[in-house]
């Protein structure tokens, strides 16, 4: 079944807060999948653009753990931009959806936690071919 | 066997350099471990001090991916003081070492990957209880 933007969905990510500065914390039963690769987007200029492609399978969650940017999520028919700000805020966004990163922050750090090994066959790279893929009705 | 201060390594995190902003991957084989669990510190104040711990069986890497802090390790016969301030460079601690964490900067985020799940029984948070475990000749 293709994914709609409103099956991209904010998971709390629990936090124990000290005066020594706060621990967030992603176990087991925190992502509604296992994690097998995590990675890191960091030194962006303010005014570049990430992403711009679409996953066959992969699930993923994106997290602010420095700075905000904004993440553009685009099922086919419908697009939303979310600002991302808060480290112990993740956006979980499925496969089938096309997303772009945006507007980062001085000092931003993205960090994404996916549920597979890289995989370039799983990657949709143009958006005509999202479409095609996913068979969107336009 | 015990580990000793020198078994605590960096290791290289595969980094893909871009104008848009530099990726840190970190895959299967990246760590000398599987993730199991993932957790990062923020909002630390610059005057705090974390960690005073070992752990019984843990493998970990820590990554300064935003800032920078400073790494104490202590085997129970030597100690050692390391900085952290580059994303793409993890310092890997295996188990029975004792470490604290200190002197952050302003903005700083520790992020860690650890081998296991979070069990309090593979805790030491006594520095003394660290020697006896590991039996330390004093």
């Amino acid at each position: 079944m293709k994914s709609k933007i409103n099956d991209v969905k904010w998971i709390d990510i629990p936090k124990i807060t000290d005066p020594r500065g706060n621990l967030a914390v992603v176990e087991k039963h925190t992502l509604p999948f296992a994690i097998k690769r995590v990675y890191y987007l960091y030194d962006v200029p303010s005014d570049a653009s990430r992403g711009g492609h679409a996953h066959k399978k992969l699930l993923q969650v994106l997290v602010a753990v420095s700075g905000s940017f904004e993440v553009i999520i685009d099922d086919g028919e419908q697009r939303k931009k979310i600002l991302l700000n808060k480290p112990n805020k993740a956006l979980f966004i499925p496969n089938g959806i096309w997303r772009e990163i945006e507007n980062f922050s001085s000092g931003s750090v993205c960090l994404s936690l996916v549920s597979d090994e890289f995989s370039e066959v799983d990657y949709i790279r143009d958006y005509d071919d999202f479409l095609a893929y996913f068979e969107v009705k336009m």
